[in-house]
């Protein structure tokens, strides 16, 4: 019974999205159930303008839109568009809000014809939020059926922020169990912000390029979210202009698992051209690596995942196998146990700053190495359900609180990479685990993401230095 | 035995440090034990050059002693001279180090005469650190006896900056169990920094005047922090300017404790000159302030006192009645409902930042308030160990993460200050425990510090108010 009534909940709710999305969709639109790789297929279905308008960088659209060039209700509803095949294609929009956002663009056009200025630095950009943000009146349910009821009563800083700024909230998009791997694809740019509790979600924005990533960091720190976040530093975006010669930390692997081929050698192509570009490159080796992956992992589910299991159990869906394994190992800690931990966890924090400043001594620079380079994660997307569990590579980036980017590097070709191994000597479980989802056959065409890290909230140094890294990898 | 084990540490810590100051006490010199106010007693047995010395601010001592025109040996040696004696009159420096400190001045006399210029922007400055900083080679013991051999193995960030900077230990002064309450008497002026774990004991500067706090803060800041200690923020220090009207928002008591008579009369008489000054006075209601203290209360030991126990067993020291007052009601707490509790915290926070933002509406300077001034604390100095628990009125700044400033205001005089009723209706027993401790004729003289509290990693607007408050209260 129990079962029955989280799935109704759960089917309840898939229809009346569902109904939201319909009337977005072409006439003729049909899902091939068996595409795997489904990149190619909004661009069959939109106008040859909405496919344009929707591939447009957010720097780009932004313009359009301030000059007058563009209309808000025009970009709005072709991002409507898209969307909904999204949804049919990947079901990854939970929380369409179509209507409103085009009933708001329409305001914005006004404002604009009657002021003869853009409302705000994004004006008439529609924004997609990952479904942690709350927007006042819609529901916020962290990918838990017992909470798609929960309506928001406020929006979240962050929404206030871009809603200010002129922008138009489209939609919200689902995400995980405990938010533990999203579903969004390491092809996309990725970038964190300053989290300031022990082991805390981040909230970034994805976008097509890094000058959109700019752009949406701009906005966002010169808004002054210090005066809505409690939690926020009071640091406003500087313009920072990095010297042409990089010197970057190269960690190959973290010592535990090994990324799969392709990534492995998208590393050393980017290496072999940033080389070429004259950038330094020195080896970054992996610091206290099993320690943080422990000391994250524990504190992650220190609660002993009491908070995972209240939330499952308010409609009684099920968990996942991998939430499962992670719910296995949890232990509730005493706070004083926690607090060990949380020392321990300064104690690496501090090693990691002592060893990142004493690169000075490898570099040619004159200063100590600027980024870390390393695999996103050990994995290429796999399968539904089929993904590796290791957290490392996003463990330590998380644990020090650094800021990274993830660009995209290159794709699966079965005609280059390593073929699959029938026989292979394995680190680890872990490291077994994330060979055995290895595949380059069912993985072709796959992106590869690596990830630069920098410095503890100097998120401008690092997307500074990841546009002379972008200049590198196109040259 | 137990008992006489700690009794035998502690009676061989104290010879042991007694040693280490008796040669640098006057010949003369005896202990008047009658005495309650020991303030005078350092200038009768130092020389005319050295007391003078002495009593300059740090500002001024820098300033002599980067341009040559005083020896940093001969600033060491006089401020060595008086610690002796403060030593012996109220035991607060613990752990001397005085033939080192004298041998670093040497040092920094000879660098300056080769170099003709000072070491750093604090050349030869003799300073006194609170025992929670680390000194390399000297013990922390953190005010438990079971720790009077914890030798340091590396300096504290902090000291790492100071000695970086020119500046001359010469000592660390007592604190008391837990650090709950320091012997620090309120009449100096002390500041927070950034601190950023839930319950955070903070370090800041104590000195004789405001230039004095800005000189340490700006040399701290700017030996940038961030790239020693993983948890500072990287915000370099700012010249601030402020507009010379401000609006201060006074918190006459907190709705808890009322502050003793001479503390209410030192708000009034402040908020009178402020206003004579052509500042904004509005009233600011206690927010929250139950909840506070509770959270506070909670946290702070939210480990169960286990820590405390821990550190005290060590040694078989006893607890001392206020520190058994807290263990009492210490409940050790699962993580989980510790998670509970900071996000109380985190609530709380986001609810004082929209109430601050929002006196823009009360205000005439088109900003919000820009300090709010009230008790530092509700109690004067009392006879040791009489000292009420209260700790509202450092929680709510310390639970925020404000930072604040004390300023002296006035002296308790029995001839204009209340006299101690003999009934009175008591708000709880916190309170009526604050008023027990009231008499203005033994407390005759004892200094009386208000508090200015700014916004949240502000230290710069803050202190820039200080300075103008400071001129409002002398006009």
């Amino acid at each position: 019974m129990t079962v029955q009534k989280w799935q109704e909940a759960s089917r309840a709710k898939q229809a009346a999205t569902s109904k939201l999305v319909e009337t977005w969709l072409p006439p003729d639109f049909s899902v091939d159930d068996k595409l795997l790789n489904v990149m190619d297929v909004p661009a069959k279905y939109l106008s040859q303008t909405d496919n344009e308008i929707t591939l447009l960088r957010a720097t780009e659209l932004v313009e359009k839109l301030r000059s007058g060039s563009l209309k808000s209700e025009d970009v709005v509803k072709a991002f409507c568009k898209r969307a909904a095949i999204a949804h049919k294609l990947v079901n990854c929009p939970t929380e369409p809000m179509f209507e409103a956002a085009v009933a708001r663009s329409k305001e914005l056009d006004i404002y604009y014809s009657e002021n003869k200025k853009p409302f705000g630095p994004l004006h008439g950009l529609p924004i997609s939020l990952k479904d942690t943000c709350n927007v006042k009146g819609v529901p916020t349910s962290l990918g838990y059926v017992g909470q798609v009821d929960r309506i928001a009563k406020r929006d979240s800083s962050v929404v206030e922020i871009l809603k200010a700024a002129g922008a138009v909230i489209f939609t919200k998009t689902n995400l995980p169990t405990a938010i533990f791997h999203t579903r969004v694809p390491h092809q996309d740019v990725v970038t964190s912000m300053d989290g300031q509790e022990t082991i805390h979600t981040v909230i970034g924005p994805m976008a097509n390029s890094l000058q959109d990533l700019e752009l949406a960091m701009q906005v966002i720190a010169n808004a002054k979210p210090w005066l809505l976040d409690p939690k926020c530093a009071p640091i406003p975006w500087q313009n920072v202009e990095m010297p042409q010669k990089l010197c970057i930390g190269v960690m190959w692997d973290d010592g535990i698992v090994q990324p799969q081929p392709p990534i492995q050698r998208a590393l050393k192509e980017v290496v072999e051209k940033l080389e070429k570009s004259g950038h330094e490159i020195i080896k970054w080796e992996p610091l206290l690596q099993k320690d943080i992956v422990n000391v994250w992992e524990t504190l992650f589910v220190s609660d002993g995942g009491q908070d995972i299991k209240i939330e499952l159990e308010r409609s009684g869906e099920p968990v996942l196998p991998r939430i499962q394994r992670i719910l296995d190992r949890a232990a509730p800690l005493s706070t004083f146990e926690t607090w060990q931990l949380q020392q321990r966890k300064l104690i690496i924090q501090k090693e990691y700053l002592d060893r990142w400043n004493a690169t000075v001594e490898q570099s040619s620079t004159g200063r100590p190495m600027d980024l870390i380079l390393t695999a996103a994660k050990p994995t290429i997307a796999t399968e539904h359900d089929k993904a590796p569990v290791y957290v490392g590579y996003a463990a330590f980036v998380n644990l020090m609180d650094y800021p990274s980017v993830v660009i995209p590097a290159t794709q699966v070709d079965p005609e280059v990479d390593e073929p699959k191994l029938s026989t292979r000597e394995a680190w680890n479980p872990d490291d077994e685990q994330n060979y055995a989802a290895y595949d380059p056959v069912v993985m072709k065409g796959m992106p590869v993401g690596l990830q630069f890290v920098g410095r503890r909230l100097h998120e401008e140094n690092l997307l500074a230095c990841a546009k002379i890294v972008e200049k590198a990898l196109s040259a």
